[in-house]
């Protein structure tokens, strides 16, 4: 398990910064192989990156010879290879729990708003930014309000959207709500979700996820 | 663990089919509770159904007094309750391979044709319906692309995605499938796939979960 581990990252994707938050969480060093999104044209789309992820999408996990895709399934490999400390509770049930709570955010918010959603919007139906972005705008909406639903007052939820470790969860709801700030999402009607990227954001392994902390990241932004 | 199960399902909903393969091949009873998605502004959209899923969206499996939502939540849930036969394959890398092909499905391809998207283009947008269903069979033929790439020629792809028994890949794969076939998919390009899904369909557990086969199916279907 000493092989090297290299992300193909792009310092924005919600989906590279679950696995960055994962990777760092279990202490893993690793490289990070910057693909650009926008840059000649998608660099997730050239023939040498396809070979790696034919979904052409980021992040792709390199770990020794193997090239893996799906940030959930590198989470649940990285909980696997590396258990300690855990990104799953100890419970059937708790496991269920978070793993929901990941896929809400997975599944149902965060691939209506990737980029190349938007992009088909553009270019195939014109659609003009303010309408693209109440698109994007309705579905964080639409998913925040159940998580704040299922996370507050919920007797297993903590610091942390289960107890008081960060989980799978977690790193897929910190992203969701950097992207959530980026679209001008008012936060204010989920305090409990705001109160749980406060205490994620307070931890080494989160901020130095963070798509500003990132070598790829533009100097001005 | 003899507490009784119950599945709020919609017939056609692709996130239940999903749920009653995983239940069927485990060998567990379990009572279908119809939901309507369309009936009544959406059946799913009442009071009663939100205090069960927050996220108002099908399935919800209720086991003893919990309600859980997500299916590939659910699915996990059942393989580690009951773990045979399993749903996920023996080594880390393998499993990898196995919820990497259903995530393909479960968040890259799914969400993005589910009907409450396609509800968000006729009443936000007036999408007409023929570019709606270029939208579907876009994101389709996308992921069936990559997933035949990813199928095709593996070599621990075996009758089904991952070796001679079905898995969670499997579970999403088939009803996704069947969605593509509504939607007029050529499914002429994806041969491994379309071996697979005669493979899984020869089984008594997804022939008893297809569509037509539900208690809530309309008779002339």
């Amino acid at each position: 398990m000493s092989e090297p581990l290299q992300l193909y990252s792009y310092w924005r994707s919600s989906a590279a910064y679950r696995v960055r938050i994962g990777l760092n969480l279990k202490g893993l060093a690793y490289e990070i192989v910057p693909v650009h999104l926008v840059q000649d044209g998608g660099q997730q789309h050239t023939d040498a990156y396809r070979q790696l992820n034919p979904q052409e999408l980021i992040p792709t996990l390199g770990h020794g010879q193997r090239r893996m895709g799906q940030s959930l399934a590198i989470l649940e490999y990285l909980d696997e290879v590396w258990p300690e400390p855990p990104l799953l509770p100890a419970t059937a049930r708790a496991r269920q729990r978070v793993r929901a709570l990941a896929l809400l955010v997975a599944c149902d918010v965060h691939p209506l708003n990737n980029l190349r959603v938007l992009q088909y919007f553009e270019r195939e139906w014109n659609v003009p930014p303010p309408e693209r972005d109440a698109w994007v705008k309705h579905w964080i909406e639409d998913g925040f309000r159940a998580a704040e639903a299922l996370l507050a007052g919920h007797p297993s939820t903590g610091d942390f959207c289960e107890g008081e470790a960060p989980t799978l969860a977690d790193c897929c709801l910190i992203p969701q709500i950097y992207n959530a700030r980026r679209f001008g999402v008012d936060m204010a009607a989920y305090p409990t979700l705001q109160r749980i990227e406060a205490a994620c954001l307070a931890l080494p392994a989160f901020d130095a996820a963070r798509p500003e902390n990132q070598p790829d990241a533009p100097a001005a932004n």
